[in-house]
């Protein structure tokens, strides 16, 4: 067992306006309770990092520090180097307001269970009190019915019925990616960038013109029979109506039009 | 190289009607591009099995079959024994309708870019019409862009923008639940109407014949100069990626393409 540092004092952390999405996610902490695998412990420091959030605390780890899990955490060293290490789930979850245990299996006396997406939106909500806390049982055994009792609701990630048993890391990134979502309001906190190629929209006009000008080439070149059209136009309109046509892709179209009326003419 | 199966045989499954969401899902082919690292291959298809899914592919992976894939796999271990090895991506999109890329990155000549949520939902709904393909890049290169290309959109996860970095399982494990919650989940109830002169959406394998058809065409009318293509190309699957074209129009389409041609050798 590595050395526990003082909980009281590491653990805590100041509950401020939730104002900020990350000012939300700053007060979540993730508890692995008795993980056997290291490399699990640094995949979910990756999956954590990812999403914003910071906080990993790990109650009695079987091994850590540990290579693997270093290796596993890949850019997210920095999270394991501020891991809290904790004897108890009691210390884990000191100074929390809310609680919520990730358990696939139903239990008879657990608390409310909740899916994973209302879970992240109830989690967010209390994180505006104070410190949250979302705990992860062993890869095995999962949560104690003691361990889920210490919490105020049951959380599951729905899955398939015939093979439920998602990878500790893996949990710990779709949790996280909820919680992330919900603190940006479903959102992406992304600044919309600037569509490659994109120009403005071409007008009807131009469009009319672009057609006038496609049915000319199709009958010059033999393709439509303008006695036996067959609604060609029709079906054309219908193709180019669903893009949306820009006004550059009109001058390529167009373009593409005068080089086959050229060509013909060169011949 | 581990040897490639027969891919047109292998990896094509047929469409039914939709109704039920493992329907769906089981139209649904993970493709992994060139994966370096094969605990990641076990840990996507232990991902994949949990969210109801079981069609994965791998081209030209560094190793594999490989025990750490194996042993990662955990209670996966069929989805490995079937999964199918290709040695391009145009083999393992063979027979798609539709593709979508993980891409973190924005890209210059990218086609359109949603975020995972809606992806997943637009990934099932043009499952209705045949099989589908989300396409995971290396774990370090990602994909290149003349891969992104061969889909018609990009999705990317919305992740801290200082570190983005999901592990290549991590990443297939978020994406499979959104894709299962998108099959699960109240799907928007959508009366479908008689669309005049619509018909099945084309496949892959004839929407890449038909950009080649076009490029050709181009080329010879002296449109295009392979010289200085200027990124025509890219401007083109653009536009005819919005619309998701339809068998009947890529006949349309070639038929054209071949006037032209025969116009040109008339004269």
């Amino acid at each position: 067992m590595p050395t526990a540092r003082r909980v009281s004092e590491s653990v805590n952390s100041n509950p401020g306006s939730g104002q900020n999405p990350r000012d939300a996610l700053s007060r979540v902490r993730i508890v692995l309770a008795n993980p056997s695998h290291p490399g699990n412990i640094g995949a979910a420091a990756r999956a954590m990092k990812t999403m914003d959030l910071a906080r990993l605390i790990l109650v009695r780890p079987k091994k850590f520090p540990d290579p693997e899990a270093t290796a596993r955490a890949a850019g997210a060293g920095d999270l394991l180097a501020r891991a809290v290490v904790c004897d108890t789930l009691d210390q884990a979850l000191s100074g929390t307001v809310f609680a919520v245990a990730l358990s696939a299996r139903h239990r008879n006396l657990g608390p409310q269970r909740l899916q994973a997406r209302e879970a992240a939106a109830t989690i967010l909500e209390n994180a505006e009190a104070g410190d949250v806390a979302l705990v992860f049982g062993n890869e095995t055994t999962g949560l104690s019915n003691e361990e889920v009792q210490r919490c105020q609701r049951t959380v599951f990630i729905p899955a398939n019925p015939e093979y439920s048993s998602l990878n500790l890391g893996a949990a710990v990134q779709v949790m996280s990616y909820e919680l992330r979502l919900a603190a940006c309001g479903g959102r992406p906190i992304e600044v919309t960038r600037t569509v490659p190629f994109r120009s403005p929209p071409a007008g009807s006009d131009d469009i009319e013109r672009f057609y006038a000008h496609l049915e000319r080439v199709t009958i010059r070149t033999g393709f439509l029979d303008p006695k036996q059209p067959k609604r060609l136009m029709a079906k054309i309109r219908r193709l180019f109506g669903r893009t949306g046509l820009e006004r550059d892709e009109i001058n390529i179209l167009r373009g593409m039009l005068d080089a086959v009326e050229r060509a013909g003419e060169r011949r």
